[in-house]
This record gives structure tokens, C-alpha cells and sequence, in this order.
């Protein structure tokens, strides 16, 4: 039996695809530096792990649909801390930022309807789109302005009478752009004339730079009933394998018709959603340590890109990304040729190709993604090492 | 903006729609004996528990899209003394039986495509089927002969070009049924007669009862390419709440591209693995106990339906499930008048009417499905309970 279309078409992760090359290197005794995935080295807070520590129920039993109430109720205040009123009723607990994106995209879309986004986009965006027959319609953004979103004729542009919804990254994976209110303002106003959805992914919020602030989706005035966030707990407080997210609209249809979707699957993980639960009341210290650990490591893959002849890429302004555009011609090339050619000193450093991150053919072919989420010392490292490869690489033959 | 016709006809789930009426019931300080859902109160393994206690990573992390290695390896241990011999590259580790369901429907089949589902059935496969725009086809079993597959006439009347895969629930959630050998060979033929594939859904292999021994689609020769198996963890070991299960074929093809899908959410929880890891080895001790146990109250629950007029059930062999057939109209009207009207000595009962379990209209209107996951002496007391509401409500006005 043939297997499906889409089982056939949907795209292989380009940030995992080179792992084979990768695993080939290390066993050739070299240390690679992984700056080409987004797992911090931030330890997840104790009060976090503590919540596993002393679980001590004697049955470990379903949860409502929805969520964990307690959680719920304290995801209020989390928000609310944040400057956003909500109910509790507005949020479903999802299993991480992946699972919310798929529940907004199925009640937001039929298959064959259309949703645009800015590219570079999560490169998984793609998945969650084959999954449920959506069309990502690509919104261009470019390296040389930091990728900051096109004016308002280039977007009407691109609405046809299948858009459902924009989807924005805010702030943006793979691009390390943050919207600015003004710019958010823009998209809920294009959003209202045309009666579209806006699906913001805000799991890096707390991830942003140059003491800029953060404007939610959420945040905007007579949007209650298209403004969808989607967000998670696996960057915030480095608990990517904890697998919790959440949707969260005012439009009580919405919500509603999501439930429906979130009960065919039961419930998100107990255990996980008690330690996100303990996260929430984290004291703001916590945030501003790593925040600042993020901004100095950010400056400094910066200065080091900057450093080099021909690179061109913009500071970021949040989440933990760098994409940088280099004088090459195929990056995924190069990335298999430091796994598989180059050392220095027994060491070399990984990254991903950004051509998975466009949906236009051909575009980001010469540009990568760096996640800066290793400590200042080994990035210094990793940076010299990319340097000195991309030297060799440019001069081979 | 409208949402979509999927999210506004995605079926509620029946089993917990009931769910504000039992809370209203419980305000009034009536005690509720839950036998409407699939919540066991066994107690999950101490070894599972352990994981969770004594876990001591700094760093909670992203786990593989396939699963921890360590896992799927001692997967393939479980299976291998259960006579299935496997590969640990056969195995994706997924979030619960629910995400292998759509990874396998994804994976098998495109928007528009069908699959031949023996009703009653799993309600929930209506919302993944909706999820991934597959159209279940169902193929009726009844009341009256325990809900044995039909002919193999029967069946083949219902394949169309469109048709993908036949799915089955073996033991069977709502019925109870164990499939014998001769019938998942007499599907297998079929299916590979016609090339389909056969996803089994084999959550509840362990739990079958009167020495009877259960077959796996992975046990059928010639399968290898048609042959995929969705398990969980969930009944198993009483973890409902740790969200683990897994997809399994030896279909290369199959497994390259349902983990796609799996690379687009990342990973399954990372600490739950952990703890579902721990739990393979456990000894057979445990699950003949947790048997023995839930077969006397298969017995109790049968006994007391059987002692009740005009009520139809065969014994069922497997799964914690009994479908009856009642006296009345409307199972779900009767189910509500049991939360809303009824109590004896301060307590009622609620089940789950069995309409929802049928995919053609009309069926089921009069059966319910009951859960014996209760102990011996609250399921004596809850179906005393039910014997009365059930005469008081056939008597009433």
C-alpha cells in the first residue's frame, strides 16, 4: 500500500536532518558545539524539578481536557503580571507550543485554506500546515533590514478568499526580529478589515532585548474575537522536555470548538503541567539573570559575525537566534562540510541551513541559523572555530 | 471570522459532555460512582513513581522525535516477551495512544480517504479522524453475539477505491471484545488481499481474561508492509496522566514517514519515558494480580446486568468495558436523569450512554458502556444503585 501524499511531501526537520553526519563526526573523537537547535543550557528552576522530587499521588490520573484548574487559574496571573486580563476559561492547557499550533490551525482552517506568514518561519510551521491540509502563504522578510514586516500593501497582497489567518512569530524564531507595537497594531488592523484570525506564537516573550517590551496580540484593542496566542513553557524555563503550552483566545467560540479537539486526545501531561504550575511564581530575578546571560551571548555571536568579511545579519532583538547570510552559496553544503571535513583543534561547530525556514524556493540558500544557547566561554570558542571554517571553506580547491 | 467546518462538526466527547451535570449533582452533596470513565484506581507502579522522585537532571531537555533510545530499546524487550519480535527503528515513542492514532491516519491516508471501523468503537476516533479528514466507514457489531467481527462478506461490501485501512480496538474499548486469532487472520487476508493496511489498536493487550490469549496484527505472517500497531501505556500500568504510547511496523516506509510528523512536535515528554522505561520490568507478579482483580469485577458487573430484566450483554473478555443493552429509549437522557433526578441514600451512578460509540445514526440509543474501574465493594454498591434508578426511571410519570 502507498502511503499518503502528505506522508510523502511533508518536510523533514532541516534542523534535525544533519544529526546522522553529526553522530558520524563524534565518533570520530571530535566535539561539536551545537548552536543548530534550540535547547538551552539554562538549568530548569528547582522549584520545577521539586514538583517531580515530591510527587506523591498513588495514582497518576487523567486531567480535565482543558487543563489542570490550578494551573489554569495561575496562568491568569501569569499573564496578568504581564499587563494581559484573562479568564481562565480562555486558556486550554496544550502539550507544548506544537500541539497548540495544530488546535489553532485546525479551528481557524478547513484543508485547502490558506494562512500567511512572514518567512523565515519555525521551519515545523510546515509540519503542523501538511498535518492539517493548510497552505502556508509566504510573507518575505529580509536579512538587511532585520527582517521587519513588509508594509501593509505587500501583505493585502497576498489575502485571497481562502485566508483564514496571519501567523506571526513574535519574537521570531529562526529571525530573532520583535515586532514592534506599532507593527502588531498594523497586522490586528489589516486582520479586522478583511475578518481574518491572527495566530501569534509568543513562546519566547519573555526573550527580548535593549530593554524593548514585549506587544501581545493579546494587548490589542477589538481583537477579542480574532486574536489567538499560542505559547509554552519549554524555553521560558528551559523545560523542553516538560511538553507544555498553551492556546489562549477570548472568542469563546473559539475556545469551544478547541476543546473538542483537545477532548479526542484526552489530556496534557499531569505530572509536567503540576511543575509548570510551581514555575509560574518564579521571582522576576530568575528572568533577569538568564535574560541578561542571553543578551551578553547574543552580543557576542553578534560582534563575532560582525567580525568576519561579507556576513551580513542585524542584531536581534529577542528570542535566542541569529540569522546570518553568508558569502556562500549553499549552506547546507558548508554545514555538512564542517561536520565532515573541517576541525580545528578536534572541534567543530554545527548550525542549520535557513533554506527549511522559507517557504519560497530558493530563498535562505546562503543564510544559517545560530541558536546562541551555550555559555559565553564555549560560544567565544565555537564562533573562532566557525570562523576559521568558513575561511577554509570559501578558499577549498 | 467563521471557524471551520471541521472544528465546528468535530463530535464532543461523549463521555465527558456529561461531565457539568455530575458536577452540578455533586454541589447538591451527592456521591457519584464514576463508571463513565476509562480512570482506573489502581495504584501506578512504586518503579514508575520512583522515576519521578528520584529524577536529577539539571536540565529537563528535548528528548528525540522518536523517543529516548533507552526506551525503545526496552520496547523492545515488552514486545519480545510477548512473542513479537521487533527492532527498535520498528518503534516511535509517541504522546499517548491518541498521537500514534493520527501519526498512523496521517500517515496512511490523505484528506478525503477512508477506513473501515468496527462500531462501536473508540468515540475519540472520531475527533483524530476529523483532525486528519479521514472518513470512518463503520462496520456494525452487535449487542447480541458479543460484538464478533462479521463475515468476511460483510466487510469486503464496504471497501471502496478510497479505502486505506481497516482499524480495529483489540480487546475492544467499548466492547470488550477479544478478537480470536482465526479473525484477525480472516482481516489480514483481506487486507492483503486488497491492499490495505490494518492499524491495531492494542492499548488493552494485557487485560483479557478466562485464560484467553491475545493476537497482535504483528503476529500475522505476510503483514510485515501492512501491519501497524498503536499501543499505550496509560491502562497498562494505571498512568493515564503520563501521556506515553507508542506506534510500531516493520514497514520501513511507514516509520521514515510518520516520524515527519513526530520531528514537527519534537519529542514526547521526556520524565514520563523515563518513568515508562521503569515499568517494563516489572514483574509478571503485577499484572496478575491487577487481572485476577479486574476479572472479579468483570464478574460482579455481569452478574448484577444479569440479574436485571430485559437487559443484554454477553460476558466480555478484555479491556475494563461492558456495553449493555437497557429497557429504555434513550440512554443519554436516562444517564442525565440519573445525575439530575436520582439518588439512593445520597448516591448515584454515571455511565456513559453509547450513542456516541456508533458512527451510524439511531445505533446505540439504548445500550451504555460501563467502566469497571472501581473496587469490588463500590461496584457491588454502584450497580445496586443502578438496578433502582434503572426500575425507577422505566416506572416513572
Amino acid at each position: 500500500m502507498r502511503l499518503s501524499e502528505r506522508a510523502i511531501n511533508v518536510q523533514a526537520s532541516p534542523i534535525r536532518k544533519l544529526m546522522p553526519f553529526a553522530n558520524e563526526t563524534k565518533k570520530k573523537g571530535i566535539h561539536i558545539y551545537h548552536l543548530n537547535i534550540g535547547q538551552p543550557d539554562i538549568e530548569t528552576p528547582k522549584e520545577m524539578l521539586n514538583v517531580y522530587n515530591n510527587y506523591d499521588s498513588k495514582v497518576l490520573a487523567y486531567g480535565p481536557s482543558q487543563g489542570l484548574d490550578i494551573y489554569r487559574n495561575n496562568l491568569v496571573n501569569y499573564y496578568n503580571k504581564h499587563g494581559i486580563k484573562l479568564n481562565s476559561n480562555d486558556i486550554i492547557v496544550t502539550t507544548a507550543g506544537s500541539e497548540a499550533i495544530v488546535f489553532a490551525l485546525l479551528t481557524a482552517c478547513n484543508s485547502g485554506d490558506e494562512v500567511i506568514v512572514p518567512e523565515p518561519f519555525y521551519t515545523n510551521y510546515n509540519g503542523f500546515a501538511t498535518m492539517t491540509g493548510v497552505k502556508i502563504v509566504p510573507l518575505t522578510t529580509y536579512a538587511e533590514d532585520g527582517f521587519a514586516l513588509p508594509t501593509d500593501e505587500k501583505i493585502k497582497a497576498l489575502i485571497s478568499s481562502k485566508t483564514k489567518a496571519i501567523m506571526l512569530c513574535n519574537p521570531g524564531n529562526p529571525t530573532g526580529a520583535v515586532y514592534p507595537k506599532e507593527d502588531i497594531q498594523r497586522i490586528a488592523k489589516i486582520a479586522i478589515e478583511n475578518d481574518l484570525f491572527v495566530i501569534s506564537d509568543e513562546v519566547y516573550r519573555e526573550f527580548i532585548y535593549d530593554g524593548l517590551s514585549h506587544t501581545s496580540i493579546l494587548d490589542i484593542k477589538k481583537m477579542e474575537q480574532l486574536a489567538i496566542m499560542v505559547d509554552s513553557i519549554s524555553k521560558r524555563y528551559s523545560a523542553c522536555g516538560a511538553r507544555i503550552g498553551c492556546l489562549v483566545s477570548r472568542n469563546k467560540e473559539f475556545i469551544a470548538s478547541a476543546i473538542k479537539f483537545a477532548q479526542a486526545r484526552l489530556c496534557p501531561p499531569t505530572i509536567d503541567q503540576l511543575a509548570a504550575n510551581a514555575a509560574i511564581d518564579i521571582e522576576e530575578e530568575y528572568f533577569k539573570k538568564i535574560i541578561s546571560e542571553y543578551e551578553k551571548r547574543r552580543n557576542l555571536v553578534f560582534e563575532e559575525l560582525q567580525k568576519i568579511e561579507d556576513v551580513i545579519c542585524i542584531k536581534p532583538k529577542g528570542a535566542f537566534y541569529i540569522i546570518a547570510k553568508l558569502p556562500i552559496d549553499d549552506s547546507e553544503h558548508f554545514a555538512k562540510w564542517m561536520l565532515e571535513e573541517f576541525s580545528y583543534e578536534n572541534e567543530t561547530v554545527m548550525f542549520a541551513p535557513a533554506e527549511g525556514f522559507y517557504a519560497t524556493p530558493g530563498l535562505g540558500k546562503n543564510e544559517i541559523r545560530i541558536a546562541y544557547i551555550l555559555n559565553e566561554n564555549d560560544l567565544k570558542k565555537a564562533m573562532k572555530i566557525f570562523r576559521k571554517g568558513l575561511k577554509e571553506y570559501k578558499n577549498r580547491r
